[in-house]
This record gives C-alpha cells, sequence and structure tokens, in this order.
C-alpha cells in the first residue's frame, strides 16, 4: 500500500468524501468538514498506542477511555501478557493488536487515525517515521526526540508522507497554563521579567531506561527539564538569546554513570525575561513562578499530572480541574476533525525548537559557553 | 585620646570594673560582667547611628526604642535639620549630636559604646575605620564594604583598636530564618540538594546612591542579593565551591548606566546543594525555597522587614513575628555584655565571606567563567 493510499483509507474512514490529490501536504483543502455545527460524535478517532508504559496505561489509555472524540482503537506492545490484558479491558480485536516487527502492517488497519507513540525517547524517531509510512497521522511523546537532526527526519517524513505530527504538550491544554500563558503574553500584569522554572523528582529503579543516555538522551533535562523550558518559552511567547547552564555534582553514582544527576540554566528573552531553570531527579521540585512589571504568577505543582495549583499577585487562580491527557486528546482530535490538521502549537517544530534548546544547554553546561541560539 | 584610654572609657562607663591590660584583644577577660542571672536593667548600651537615612530612621531607630539594653546615645548625620529633628525627638544633649567632620571626638563621649555605620556603602570602610579608632566598638551595615581588601582594613582596624565589629545581618536573629537555619544545618529533612533564592525589587528615583557603582559597589546583587547569597550559605552551613553567573538586559537605560540591572548567579556546595540565585532592581521578587532529600522548605516574604511567612513540607512555619532590627540589636547587646564579645557569627570575617562571593558573581557574571572560591 502506498503512502497515498494509506491516507485515503484514513481519509476514507473518516466518513469524507475524497476528491483528487496531487500533492501529499494538501490535506486540509481535501477534507469535506462538516459543518456548522459538526456534531462530535459521529466520528470518533481510533488512536493506536504504540508502547504500554505507565504513561500510557495510566494517562493516556484512561484519556481515550474518557474523550468523546477519539478512543483505543490498537496497541503495540513488545509483551504478549500486555497484550492479552489490554485487548480483553479494551475489547480489541485480534488484528488491532500488533507487535513492533508487524507494526508496519497497522497501514491496512482502517480503525485506526492516528498512532501515538509512547516508547523510549530513542525510539521515537524510528516509530514516528514507520508511523508516517503507513500513512497514519502521528502523535509523538515528549522530548520528541535525541537530537534535533532525528526532528528534522521526522518532520519530513510525516510531511512526505501528508499526514499530521503532534508532540504530546499536554499542558497546553490544561486550565491553569493555559491562563499563565494568557497573562504572560497578554503582558496583563506588565512584561515578563523573570521566570523560575524547577522540575524534579527523586528516580527510582537504577536500572530504568530513563537512566541510559543511548535511550534516553540524557537525564532530567531530557525528561522534566522540557517543561522548564516550554514555560519559560509560553509564558514569554518569545524564543530565548542565549543559555548558560551548569551540571550540578553527580552524588549517587549507582544511578548517575550515564545522565547528569541535575542541571540548572539561565535564559534571556528578548522582551528582556531573564530565567533561571534546573531540573533533577534528586530533588522533588515542580514551580514555575513568574515576576512581572506589575505582579507576579506562580504555579506549584506546575507540571505534573495534576491538579496544578496557580496563584498571582491578585489571588488564587481558579481554573477548572481536568484531566490533562483527556482535553489534550479532546482538543487534538476536535481541530483536526474540523480542519484536517493537528494545532500547529504542538506540531513537530514546536518539538524541534525545544530540542535545538535542550541540546543547547547540554552544550552550554558540557563546555562552560554561552550558546547563542539566534 | 590614645585607643587603649577610649576602650577603658567605654569599659568604665559599663560600670564594671577594670584591670590592666596588654593586649588590645583582651576585652573578654577584662570584662566582669555580672552573674549569674545577668539583669539587663542595670546596664543599656549607647549606640551612636551614623547616617540617617530610611533604614537608620524606620528600623533602627525604632529598635533602639524597643531594645530593652540600648538605646540611641548620639547620632552623625551631614544635614543640619535631621540633627535638629532627631535631637529633639530623642531628647539627645548637643555633645552627642556629631557631624562627618567633627565625628572623631566621639571617642570622648562616654555615652557611646557602639557605633553604627549606616551610610551608603562606599563609606563604610572609613567610618568603620574612624569609629574603631575612636575606640568604640561598630556594627555595620551590610554589605560590608565594596571589596574584600576594604573589609580586611576594617577587621584589622577594629582588631588593633580592640574593638568589635560586627555587620547588621539582621536575619541571623529572625526566627523563620533561624527556624531554616536549623532545618538546614542539622539536615532534619535530609542534606539540601537545591536552594532557590530570588531578591528583588523595583527601584525608584534614578539619582540615588544605589544606582552608583562608585558608592554602591554595584546593583542589586550588592544590596539585595547578598541576602540570597547568605541565605545559601546560613542554609546549606556551608561555603560554596564555586560560582557562574550572568547578567540580565539592560531595559532601563535611564537607572542602569553605571550598575547591573538584574543578574543570576550559580553555586554548588561541599554537601552537593546546587543553588540557583537572581537579583534584580526591576522585579520584584522574594523567595528562598529549599528542597531536601526528604522534604522542602520555603520562606517567602523570605528578606525583607516581616513578617515573613515560611512553610515546609509539614505545613506552616509557626514563628513568632518579631521586629528584626529590636531583636538583633537586643542579641548583639546581650552578647557583647554577657561575654565582650559580639556574635561572632555577624562579625567581619562572615561579611568579608560575602563579599569574596559577591565579587565572583561579578567576576564570572563579567567573563563568563566558572570561578573557584576554594
Amino acid at each position: 500500500m502506498s503512502e497515498n493510499q494509506s491516507r485515503r483509507s484514513f481519509l476514507q474512514n473518516l466518513g469524507v468524501g475524497l476528491g483528487t490529490t496531487t500533492a501529499a501536504f494538501a490535506v486540509p483543502s481535501l477534507v469535506a468538514v462538516p459543518e456548522p455545527p459538526f456534531k462530535k460524535d459521529e466520528k470518533k478517532l481510533g488512536v493506536a498506542l504504540v508502547g504500554l508504559g505507565s504513561y500510557a496505561k495510566n494517562q493516556l489509555a484512561v484519556a481515550l477511555e474518557n474523550a468523546k472524540n477519539c478512543y483505543l482503537a490498537a496497541i503495540v506492545t513488545g509483551t504478549p501478557a500486555k497484550a492479552e490484558e489490554w485487548s480483553k479491558k479494551y475489547n480489541l480485536p485480534k488484528e488491532s493488536v500488533y507487535n513492533y516487527q508487524n507494526f508496519d502492517e497497522i497501514a491496512k488497519n482502517k480503525a485506526v487515525d492516528i498512532i501515538y507513540v509512547v516508547l523510549p525517547n530513542s525510539l521515537h524517531p524510528e516509530f514516528v517515521i514507520r508511523a508516517a509510512k503507513a500513512g497514519k497521522h502521528v502523535m509523538c511523546e515528549k522530548p520528541m526526540a535525541n537530537s534535533v537532526a532525528e526532528c528534522e527526519a521526522m518532520i519530513k517524513a510525516c510531511k512526505d508522507a501528508g499526514v499530521q505530527l503532534g508532540v504530546g504538550y499536554r499542558l497546553h491544554f490544561e486550565p491553569f497554563t493555559q491562563e499563565v500563558m494568557r497573562i504572560g503574553q497578554k503582558k496583563e500584569k506588565g512584561a515578563v521579567r523573570f521566570v523560575q522554572t524547577n522540575f524534579g523528582f527523586t528516580i527510582g529503579d537504577p536500572t530504568q531506561w530513563r537512566l541510559k543516555k543511548a535511550m534516553a538522551g540524557g537525564g532530567p533535562l531530557m525528561d522534566v527539564g522540557i517543561y522548564c523550558v516550554q514555560a519559560s518559552r509560553y509564558v514569554t511567547g518569545e524564543e530565548p538569546l542565549w543559555v548558560t547552564a551548569q551540571f550540578g555534582p553527580i552524588t549517587d553514582k549507582e544511578r548517575f554513570k550515564d545522565v547528569e544527576e541535575s542541571v540548572s540554566w539561565q535564559m534571556q528573552f528578548p522582551g528582556g525575561a531573564m530565567v533561571n531553570g534546573f531540573s533533577s531527579y534528586k530533588s522533588n521540585i515542580e514551580q514555575l513562578y513568574v515576576s512581572t512589571n506589575d505582579g507576579w504568577l506562580q504555579l506549584s505543582p506546575a507540571y505534573s499530572y495534576g491538579p496544578l495549583k496557580g496563584k498571582t499577585n491578585d489571588g488564587d487562580m481558579k481554573m477548572p480541574i481536568v484531566h490533562h491527557q483527556t482535553v489534550m486528546m479532546e482538543a487534538i482530535c476536535k481541530e483536526f476533525l474540523e480542519t484536517g490538521k493537528f494545532p500547529s502549537h504542538i506540531g513537530g517544530e514546536e518539538g524541534k525548537r525545544d530540542m535545538k534548546i535542550l541540546m543547547a544547554i547540554y552544550e552550554a553546561a558540557e563546555t562552560g559557553k554561552k550558546i547563542s541560539l539566534v
């Protein structure tokens, strides 16, 4: 099956008419979006989860149970016991259960609209590219990959296949985070002057993949520091000019043979904001503090699965408490069903922007130099 | 009048017997402390304030009104109107009112036990040294001076004159701060792993001395960043191994022609703690957050005149609310009346330790290099 056929299968699967197409990138104009109003119940997008670790099990599967416009349509796992457990729980037909060898056959599965890659970081590029080649739209967990070059290859593969690519930046759909973005970017309390952003936790099992550089690409910066980098970008609505960074000491030699134990970094933004960031696998910390010209904002907890808690100089933030992954999946699928595209602010280019900064932080920490990002 | 005579006058003024003395440093053994228990009301130490700016007026004078064991005995000012106002308010005799020219005559003033220098930073060395030469014990506002060499000259002058030297580190006597020190240093919640410390405010009058490098020695780092440096030292009970630092951008060219607008810095401590610090004259921010192995501590407000507010992973810190400068003056005078010495943890050596770090932060920010402190 060609990439084009595969995309066509998908579009047919949407239940909308398909005209002729010449460019793989022409999806939006081809999708005859029912309007207005689009009745959500007419279509639920089928999602395949690739990798059934704890995030897939405890968060994404729950989201797919709750979401109104998508559902768990297939699974991809290397563990037969998980295949059995999930098939039973989600009533999945045999033909919608894949392993990593026969994964590419998913191209033929009309029930699958979106493939969500939840594997260790180093496997993101391979599986995102295979998913694109199977003609399926792709969601990829953060960090998008372990290098900028990988991000570029993934973006290109999805572009070539004419499929959408999104990164699992759930907080973009979370109300406290959205409020912080709004206040910061609209300068509702004046210009952002200083951002303090810390995220760390005490890591457990010393044998886990997160502690192996070849699989994780790095330590806490890749896993949780990325939230802090995101936060400084979405609060200011700008891209950093430069970064400096410092590794913390290794105090736990058993766990930190391969990746950093902690790292702090600093950035300056064009509007004048300064950022202090810190991430660690040995400190339990989770904060976003923003000092603006006329006030301040704070989220703490700021990045974990919630409920988040927010305050400003005007008092407690009153925002709805939501299940992050559910609102993310619903928003992405809603946008897609309406426009044929994933929301652009969580797309591959966004993942690549973060990756460029993460790599610059490592370079700064390794060389002791200020790394320009412009 | 010789230095020794001057010191003798002071001791006589204490109302205690004076034996023979050979070394200027022999004060403690000479002071026949009434004991036990020492009745505080028997003696109030006379304090002369040098420089009657807002800190002297709104904080130190209030402390001297409230304190049980000291009082305002003299003033030194270059402004006749202030001399008149204060003389009247505090019922000061004419001979206890000095200007900067006749200041040295204070040596003859038996009512004065301690001279407290509250002038702009650049004047600290001159007036501390003149106070020491006048045979008076000396308190000096923070930062102690504008260079390590000045600190050393001040320490030497006081040592040579056999007088005590203290730096106005009021927070060492403040209950929330003391609790944070205790928990951190005793490792009550495990080892300190990460310290986040920020202090900044939006500076007003663009013509004030704090914005002139020759007088202030620098910008917010000298004025408020010093509290953050202190905090990281008193929470860990250790001295930093190295520092890196970055200046923030100048967004206000009117005010920041001469000193930094903001600066961030990072430090590592021997026990493994990492520190992120930030100080600014354009951000209103005031926080201390400490992540320990088994929990966390937080003060916010952390450094201003109070009331401070503290929290830990166990809940709100319940500590008495005090007037910082009153408890500081009472504690220093109590220690002195009992032992003949100022508390050593707020002495000249402590001021010099901070100065060494502040200078290293500037060097790191200017050169972009990691500056070793060991």
